[in-house]
């Protein structure tokens, strides 16, 4: 049985480990942002390639993209909605970093991130995650900012 | 009560949605395009901007774009991943047009989508669609091929 109250906690778990992610993003810690993946996640990336498939290949791909975040950061979300039924979930969220040199590449850049959470034995896993910005269809090039 | 048999009906459900989206898009019928999405529907598409907020204003998105489409498509799909729970559902996967003018912007250009489906009253509405390609970092430029 599926009641109100059990939505709104549901919700709360979801809010709750996308919240832990960010934080694990912000202090570079590999354990922690890999603590949620499904073992079968696909990922698709704001860079290439279009997905990787399993926690252990997206695990290769985070350590390898740590070294070039900032030492410190804070990450502001905006427009987070959330989705539950059953034994799946649904969020998709805006957020860029905050707290970076101005100089810095991930200074200005806003994302889209969309997840996919099924919950086993009681515990919430990211089995899907896509985050992408969009593209000038006129240059080519990647857009950053909310408003272009 | 969920069974792996109603599990079964429901992904095929999501399946005859996207693939009729698909046929659709083909056909450049707009009304059909829009048939499926709930009217708080939230897109990331893969042109600016960042979200567009309900049904009204992603069937305007639809309707300056599809001129620009090409007049005889299919549609290629590959990697297609569906979860159902409850009333709620998940999909993504990778396509690209097929059939198209080597020369047309669309010809070589595949995209990633994910899709989240809610069932009210004993019928899917898309409640989100998120749609991309990667970009380069190193140049800025949106990445378009499978294998770049």
């Amino acid at each position: 049985m599926t009641t109100d109250t059990t939505i709104t906690i549901d919700e709360s778990q979801i809010r709750q480990l996308i919240a832990a992610q960010a934080k694990a993003i912000c202090a570079k810690n590999l354990d922690a942002i890999m603590a949620p993946y499904a073992k079968e996640v696909i990922n698709f990336d704001v860079k290439p390639p279009f997905q990787t498939k399993g926690a252990d290949a997206w695990r290769q791909t985070w350590a390898a993209c740590l070294p070039y975040f900032p030492d410190s950061a804070g990450v502001e979300m905006r427009d987070l909605r959330i989705f539950v039924s059953g034994e799946l979930a649904l969020a998709h969220w805006l957020w860029h970093l905050t707290g970076v040199d101005q100089d810095h590449p991930a200074a200005q850049m806003w994302m889209r991130s969309t997840g996919g959470y099924q919950r086993k034995q009681g515990r919430w896993y990211i089995v899907h995650e896509h985050c992408s910005v969009p593209f000038d269809p006129f240059t080519g090039k990647a857009v950053f900012t909310l408003e272009p």
